[in-house]
């Protein structure tokens, strides 16, 4: 820059010029986002990004896959799972980049920040709302509440909300504002040793709902908070949490574009590749005052509105089982869509051990009678073997 | 630009620094990447990446996470699935934006090339080579095998190889290579109705290789060449190709870290959430030399050397049944790490039928005796219900 004084004022114009057009260059390609699509089409040209996706119609795999366009998703905590109301309330840290997602230029953005601006230039198509954030506090879970309720398309609720949170209290948040708005959603989350994870799918009266029975993976975790005051971090894994988010798109697609059948309760024990599922039904005391009110709801529905894939998850109830919890091999469990049962009643799909597992592992978690107690025992001697 | 005429020589002065300054700072945040870290810690601070890895030590999940920097991985084939010795011959499309990996400013580039820089970006401290030529034309296919034996990090063979390919040519090409270098493998992909994918561990001589018997879901796949050239595409859902690749690069890192078991064939029915598990044995008549030969070293090696996990994949063999191909319930299947039998043995793993899943469909993938045909039947049933 010191020999700038030495130079002609027709040298000074062109320097100008040609770094103006540096800068326009450089900015151009920082920022180079494609225009918005109006219309989705399964024209197969390499420029149209929806191609692949509409090409499942052809399939006969999703029927109308531009209803995707209708839908408003609330995602709540932006880390490894989920990422479009976007709710979090923590800074990227290099700590994240252990994830495709979070770039090392974005260290000390805020999370729903970093994320928009990825998921936008990814696609433009997608309106992105960002809610910076802790929902746990009293005057925030107002904000909350309100935002789900109008943050549809029409001004209404919006259709689903993923929970992709990592501590009980923001689940709990989940849970009431859910079960109050009678909006269905999604837990999930990924165990502090980072191997094992879960989806869950809950619908205000008619399954269980987060206080009625907290998820296994979670009941049997420390407390996150006490971890990390003592400078402690928990392990995650991309791996595990790329499969964890991936089951909790997939069942998301499947549920609001209807195809395929949605999994109510999907594990995954990544030691083993093990897949536990099960379903678990409302309980009836529940502490959640709007659950208990979404149940009778539910019980108080004509039978031919209650939905059809309701009638396919069978409660099998045994009395001298507190929890309800029963397992089920190959036999078709009875029809029992009214739902009028006092219990918790709940389904464990056991599925057949892997190629290594030896067989009594298989054996005592199948062995009938257990409780949630004795399944979240299982659960960890799997993780830990 | 046209009103630069009429400014002075110290204004002109002024507008190139301050435009040198805004070109410096637009070129530093745009290439903002992390400096490496020479030795990987467990210190709970923000600004370390590894913190959440390394804290699978303390978890005694993985012994040596540090161990992650002396392997060498080919990867081939940089699309969905996978992505370092990264190989690939195509180049970014807009209709490649359906998934996470490739930004739509990076349309026109190599896919080795867009992945590369993502990846550096991301971790700088991985050593990524792109080598991007079709690996199945001759003269390529030499240079390939040079690539895979002279590519580890102490210029041996490359500790293992991922291969993500779409199509049944380069899948063949992969498999001459590894059963000629004795270098095992992982096989993914993922069904064109993208419903459905699977990964499969390839160990020469140990396991069946990929001409002893493809995997179902490719073998029941219409050849996608003929699909391409009518100008329809192949379905692709980011949630599918990201489950599969999780589950590839989740059993690479229990592979290559030695924790938790190796799932020898995983299977993902999207659909339903189902994981068929299997285990394929080498076919002593197979058509590739290579792969004949190192199943006689492995049959002629002393047995305290053979694999302790090889002693529990099991074989049972049907004499009625020419694929050998068996299917196991709870039942522990008896131990022959031998391999001395003359069919190709395996096993089908079959888990229970999820909550929504009609029993039938369960008990007539469960029916014994069924050969390869009739399970691909079955399996493209089970994506088209």
């Amino acid at each position: 820059m010191s020999n700038l004084e030495g130079k002609s004022t027709q040298e000074l114009i062109a320097l100008v010029q040609s770094l103006e057009k540096e800068l326009a260059a450089e900015r151009s390609s920082k920022n180079h986002v494609r225009p918005k699509i109006a219309v989705m089409t399964s024209e197969v040209v390499d420029s149209n990004p929806y191609s692949r996706l509409m090409a499942l119609k052809r399939m006969g795999i999703v029927e109308n896959y531009e209803k995707i366009r209708t839908f408003s998703v609330a995602v709540v905590g932006v880390g490894g799972v989920g990422s479009l109301i976007l709710f979090d309330y923590d800074k990227v840290e290099l700590a994240n980049m252990n994830r495709l997602f979070f770039q090392p230029h974005q260290a000390g953005l805020s999370k729903v920040e970093a994320a928009s601006h990825t998921l936008s230039l990814i696609n433009p198509d997608v309106d992105i709302e960002c809610n910076n954030y802790d929902i746990t506090t009293v005057a925030n879970f107002d904000k909350f509440l309100d935002t789900l309720k109008t943050g549809g398309l029409q001004g209404g609720p919006v259709d689903i909300v993923l929970s992709c949170v990592d501590n009980y209290e923001a689940r709990v948040a989940v849970n009431t504002a859910c079960n109050e708005l009678n909006i269905e959603w999604f837990e999930s989350g990924v165990a502090e040793n980072a191997v094992s994870g879960h989806i869950q799918l809950l619908i205000p009266g008619e399954t269980a709902c987060f206080v009625c029975a907290p998820p296994l993976m979670v009941a049997s975790g420390v407390d996150e908070k006490s971890i990390k005051k003592e400078g402690v971090c928990a392990a995650s894994l991309p791996t595990t949490m790329g499969i964890i988010a991936g089951f909790l798109v997939q069942n998301t697609l499947k549920k609001l574009l209807e195809f395929g059948d949605v999994t109510p309760y999907l594990g995954y024990i990544a030691l083993k590749d093990f897949f536990p599922t099960m379903t678990l039904k409302p309980n009836p005391t529940c502490d959640d005052p709007y659950c208990r009110k979404r149940q009778q709801e539910f019980q108080s529905r004509p039978k031919k509105q209650v939905r059809e894939d309701a009638k396919e998850e069978a409660a099998v109830v045994h009395d001298d089982n507190d929890w309800g919890i029963t397992l089920v091999d190959e036999t078709p469990a009875e029809d029992s869509s009214e739902g009028k049962d006092a219990l918790l009643r709940s389904q464990w799909h056991q599925e057949a051990p892997q190629a290594s597992a030896p067989p009594v592992e298989a054996e005592s978690v199948v062995s009938g009678g257990d409780d949630v107690k004795s399944l979240m025992k299982r659960l960890k001697e799997l993780n830990q073997s």
